[in-house]
């Protein structure tokens, strides 16, 4: 079937494009009703879904698509050294595109990939306002897999962590420690981690009766601009005791900006952060942090993909896989 | 002209079939009468190149390639980051592939690449014994540029570092520092980086008449096995009074082990290494580290790559581009 059948079925429907097409391959996500819908009105027209057409459009490129803000960040490192195992299993080639927190990037990326060029799309996002250029994909019936940064509003099967019970975790140690003023460091923008870290953070404190206490600062993504934010923060005359950094490198300028002030870690200050390092624990003092399975989130999130590029039905159970992180807990946060 | 037409005429001239192949191409890297003795007997059979025909193919895929050992390692995360700011912004599309040190693995995806899958090779090589699936690129006028890890014998650009001269530095000033008993710590097998940073060692104790004192460990690629090598190391009676690591790893793992032998960081042993870690200052102690350009790297090798690719001429000078590294000296070298 055209896309102009899906999209005049959809209008007419009131559905999504997305809807529609998954109707007609009878997607285990669509309810008996909807189908019914879908299915008379094609009928009516004659439209005829080609269930073999994604999958012989697909057997061309052999090469599935990466596309992550960074890799100098340990945990996309990681998650691409999952994806890569799986992919090579497989005989497949894998394309990496780097979109450095620029959403224009992702979306021009991503609009080059609809043409052939991948037969799959493994994506972390990166921030912006709306994400036409992945619904498209949707549409156009490239199969695209979440890992990590996800938008809520697109429906495709993601990989993610328990990160907002590990912020809350976290936070709830460092309040049991004796904190009393734990400022959480953030990215700008409206990422799904960001919110989901910030969540646990404020559940720990709202749990203790500490709402009002809480700091969210977020930090600009260039360097010198998050460490003159941070210097601003521990110079103030209510001072932090604690710091829980949301990405690792709010945890790196911690650090730096504390030896820049004298600060000494964690005596005057205790700092916790999200991290893959796997030297956080040379650090001067060894530092707290909250890993992710990264390198399983890239094998986990490569496997949902194959599934589908595959044809295969995905599990009610896999449509959302949530794996979890640990805490590992070190000298700065030892008060 | 035919592949078996250029392997004719190399068997018959006792060249190479890149140099015959080269020398029909007007290359400055061929003397003229070499490129008269091939143009005379290519005239004889009535062979005629085709100068177009590699820039015909190399116009299909939009695409380059970079294979590397790794991407948990710095160094190379951040040459990707180099090179593909360069691919961006020629429209590119850039295949990234891990060979996890496997030879194997890389003469696979080398071969792989060879039907018009990229345009062109980034590579920075795993170590074999011989590199067939280099030569075989060559021939079939794949560009290659290499990077950091090069192989001597093949005749393709490359872009460097004065690995030699830091190495040599390093060593020089922990002999000054009164260090008496240096290791030098590598990786197994017959790399170049291994090799050029072995004689800048052993040229500064050669220069101090202590060439006799020269500790060399090859050390396994696996966590656990190297860690038990540097615990022999450090155990035995004449212990080293230094270490200098080749390669990030390894002075990572000799902070690891000094913590479990209770070992003091200058005090019973000063650590210096290849690090391209972006937080070696917050170790405990500050590592002391030789800094590669990396980014730099990546770019002008992928800027190199283009040249070839657009089928332009390189300057002599382009053809082994040496970067400056420089030497970050810390606390962990501090007698």
């Amino acid at each position: 079937m055209a896309g102009t059948d899906l999209k005049k079925l959809a209008r007419e429907l009131n559905l999504a494009v997305s809807t529609v097409s998954r109707a007609l391959r009878d997607s285990h996500e669509i309810s008996a009703a909807t189908k019914a819908r879908v299915k008379a009105l094609a009928d009516k027209y004659g439209f005829r879904p080609n269930p073999h057409a994604s999958s012989l459009r697909q057997a061309k490129s052999r090469t599935i698509a990466v596309v992550v803000p960074e890799i100098r960040n340990n945990f996309f490192s990681q998650a691409i050294n999952g994806i890569e195992l799986v992919a090579q299993e497989k005989g497949y080639h894998v394309l990496i595109y780097l979109t450095h927190e620029n959403s224009k990037q992702e979306r021009e990326v991503v609009q080059l990939l609809q043409n052939g060029r991948a037969d799959g799309l493994l994506i972390s996002v990166t921030e912006a306002g709306s994400y036409p250029h992945l619904e498209a994909c949707r549409e156009a019936e490239l199969p695209i897999v979440f890992f990590d940064r996800v938008v809520d509003e697109i429906d495709a099967p993601r990989v993610i962590t328990d990160e907002k019970l590990l912020a809350y975790q976290t936070c709830r140690r460092l309040l049991e420690s004796g904190c009393r003023r734990i400022a959480f460091l953030t990215m700008t923008g409206n990422l799904s981690i960001s919110r989901h870290r910030q969540d646990g953070y404020l559940q720990a404190l709202k749990e203790k009766g500490m709402e009002h206490l809480s700091i969210t600062v977020e930090c600009s993504a260039a360097d010198g601009d998050s460490r003159e934010q941070l210097k601003k923060l521990l110079s103030g005359p209510q001072r932090p005791d604690a710091v829980f950094a949301a990405v690792e490198k709010l945890a790196v300028d911690t650090y730096e900006v504390c030896a820049g002030m004298g600060l000494k870690i964690p005596e005057d200050l205790c700092v916790a952060g999200f991290s893959n390092l796997t030297v956080a624990s040379l650090f001067n003092p060894p530092l707290t942090t909250v890993v992710q399975p990264a390198y399983e989130i890239g094998k986990e999130a490569a496997g949902i993909l194959f599934r589908l590029i595959e044809g295969k039905k995905l599990l009610p159970g896999e449509h959302k896989i949530v794996l979890p992180s640990h805490l590992e807990w070190r000298r700065s946060t030892a008060r």
